[in-house]
């Protein structure tokens, strides 16, 4: 039955019955949605484990706008591109939203003749894609992108990013999960060798880039049918990309008579056995799978390319349906940055986009339909009072607390029953009440109460800033 | 001659010389622009300083798309609308880029029959404006608002709105500023007292805003002229909002014959006592201004409203020409939420919302074109190797670094130059460098020198972590 209710929610979800529900007034577009503050909770979590591992790599941050001139993004894209939002020409320039962060990267790096950065960038990107939202794909969704662009040895750069998802995926405790790791120079190597023209390497890429959705008879048929190539070459194609295999070649050393005859597969298989090495002092190897159907396509690429998927748990169907899938991608793109002319100017870059909606999905739904308790304020202090008319002392109170750093907060009430306030501050995550009253302003003191193991007591109003700012445990 | 040049450069920014400037290929579009890894540093620090303060005032966090549905912003912006960015219709919903976040948050409110919450946004915005650089007028710029929802006792949430911008004001050392202070109440009030027709409340009221850039003699020409408002009604008006004054009606509690006969004004001028009474309490009035002649437009409001400037600097002229102008404003939207439905689900509404690029403006330009260090990452230490073919016990030790939480980097170089790898921590704002040569292998210790006041000193292997995680001071 958990199987057959997950089945028909995703359903619901791939009609996009679920984005733009409408309980009041109002609703957002397809595919997109708010985040409450419970989301943006586990949101923040999320980023800052990121941004961490991010920082701990050493990278700086930048920001480019949402939106870049239609021309930027032409011919970046191939097939995709039908799914670029582009802006009305309401007289002036032609722009679109932009459709990952890599393509705005370049041109930040071709713009300000930049040939050597680090960077990490966190931001929404925009696609019309056909939204699943239980599966996290969504038309707005946010990247975490870590960028090396610079003239460097050989995969030295490559294998750090590959570090990079490896420390993140483990860090945010997702399951067992493995990183797929191919060379496109080995792929149009072995299209070469298969006796495939020039021509089609890229309709070929993206249909071996299927294997992982549907078995090679159909991505055979759908390859030797309408994309026009030879069952021949077809079958020849099938032998090294079946059993999702290739991890004999990069052990044997590029052993296959035929690949290692071609020129560019050579290369990529003597930079695979590099980056094998580098993987090793890192310890992380456990976790890569080099796999010769992997073939995601990057413009303006030419080497390593990566994905990492979230394996199967167990109790998957319980959560949502269905395979979570890729959650970070990457790979080489040296030749992108040179698009913008400026001969000579050739700026080699490698990196790794972290997909989190994908990872936050089932975790966000759980939250939502749990009543789990998550703070998404900070509120270290009510400021309460026991009788009425005691509006003005509240006011002086807080304006003391806050002055001093204090995060706190009042009831916007003349006259609030004690009981309301209690319980307001209960619904803070159990921050502490200062209660003030006629006694108390006339002896000087402030009742102190609330919180997880405190009494009341009364504090000298003098101390009650030490006594709230130690006596809580701060996140 | 300093005037001159202020002068020249913002004219160049006025003509959109400045924005689109590509020394290398590829462009931003039209009024926007990147930021590099030092503006983002002095960006991070700013927005913490706003978000705490937001955290002080117990506000959640929320995030919405950055295009809402174009009916959503429809009938909100008045004459403003015609700077919404819409999407293009390629076959689907009909978009709009968000114009501000004050209507999204009404949209989210009704969508979720939300009655009750404190929230802050920080986002960009976006209008097709005409641009000036220099003075922080982008198309695309980021607003940090916080807002107030709920049915609570009159002026005690828009008297926290009024702390707010003065404590984040005061925090980020901005030099003097005023907030003023008006209420629609007041306005309208003030406008049926002096003749002026229903209908034309809304265009007299943009006039009037218009005073603190034109003298009086030229808004009422306008306004008796294309707005055709009789003299005599000018006039009327004239006499209240010259001056910038109207401190006495309140010190006076309202003793303008005419206006208190006003019901409208009535209410206003009694709520602004309140209002004042607990500006009091926050020991802020110093700062408050209270301003007949603010008539800022929020649709659905209805109650107070205001806006703060920074004065002028005597030193204004030579960084960056003219005034900086407002940098926040606000008040109330009671009547927003309801334009979604819903009878009788009124939900009251008064927020802020702080520019920051006007504040950045100035600040990020000196840093710019100075050589003021700015730190752009927070890496603790570099790894490095006096002699070559040292790669992987490089690899291997800045991964044991990384695996403990150590921010470590490394030449993506096989044999790097010493003095490189020295030049490079450098420029990492004086980094540590843990140098693996072969004798250090052998002892089983790491050469830890460079810092700011640092010897170079033999570190045992095993306690190389817990020296960098103590030895830097981590921001």
């Amino acid at each position: 039955i958990a199987k057959e209710v997950a089945k028909l929610l995703e359903m619901k979800a791939q009609l996009g019955g679920d984005e733009g529900k409408h309980k009041g007034g109002g609703k957002t577009p397809k595919g997109t949605r708010d985040y409450s503050p419970k989301q943006m909770a586990i949101r923040e979590r999320v980023f800052n484990a990121i941004i961490t591992c991010f920082k701990r790599h050493g990278a700086e941050v930048i920001d480019t706008p949402v939106f870049e001139l239609k021309e930027t993004l032409t011919g970046k894209y191939g097939e995709d591109s039908k799914l670029i939002y582009d802006l009305k020409d309401q007289g002036g320039e032609l722009l679109s939203l932009r459709y990952d962060l890599t393509v705005p990267f370049a041109r930040y790096l071709a713009m300000n003749k930049i040939t050597n950065i680090k960077r990490y960038h966190i931001a929404k990107v925009y696609r019309r894609d056909n939204p699943a939202m239980t599966r996290g794909r969504y038309r707005e969704f946010y990247q975490c992108d870590f960028d090396i662009a610079g003239q460097f040895d050989p995969m030295i750069p490559d294998a750090e990013c590959l570090k990079i998802v490896h420390e993140i995926l483990s860090d945010l405790q997702l399951g067992d999960f493995l990183i797929k790791v191919n060379d496109r120079r080995i792929l149009d190597g072995m299209f070469a060798v298969c006796g495939v023209p020039d021509s089609k390497f890229r309709t070929i890429c993206s249909s071996v880039d299927k294997l992982d959705k549907m078995p090679w008879e159909e991505v055979r048929s759908g390859g030797g049918g309408e994309k026009g190539l030879s069952p021949e070459a077809a079958d020849r194609i099938g032998e090294y990309v079946q059993g999702g295999g290739g991890l004999d070649l990069i052990e044997g050393g590029g052993q296959d008579p035929k690949l290692s005859q071609n020129k560019l597969a050579k290369e990529g298989l003597g930079d695979r056995g590099g980056v094998f090495e580098y993987l090793t002092l890192f310890g992380i190897t456990g976790k890569i799978s080099f796999d010769l159907s992997l073939a995601r396509g990057l413009e303006g690429g030419g080497g390593v390319i990566f994905e990492a998927v979230l394996l199967q748990q167990e109790n998957d169907h319980v959560e949502g349906g269905g395979s979570v899938g890729s959650v970070a991608g990457g790979g080489r793109y040296d030749g992108l940055v040179g698009m913008w002319g400026g001969e000579g100017r050739k700026v080699p870059c490698v990196g790794v986009s972290i997909g989190i909606e994908r990872i936050l999905g089932g975790g966000e739904q759980r939250v939502e339909a749990s009543e789990e308790k998550i703070r998404t304020t900070e509120t270290q202090v009510l400021v309460a009072s026991a009788q009425k008319k005691l509006l003005e002392e509240r006011l002086k109170l807080i304006s003391e607390l806050w002055d001093a750093g204090i995060k706190a907060e009042v009831l916007y009430k003349k006259n609030p029953k004690l009981l309301n306030q209690l319980q307001y501050c209960e619904e803070r995550g159990g921050a502490l009440v200062a209660i003030v009253g006629e006694q108390e302003l006339k002896d000087g003191v402030v009742k102190l109460g609330g919180g997880a193991t405190r009494e009341e007591v009364n504090v000298r109003r003098e101390s009650l800033v030490e006594e709230i700012g130690g006596g809580t445990s701060q996140p």
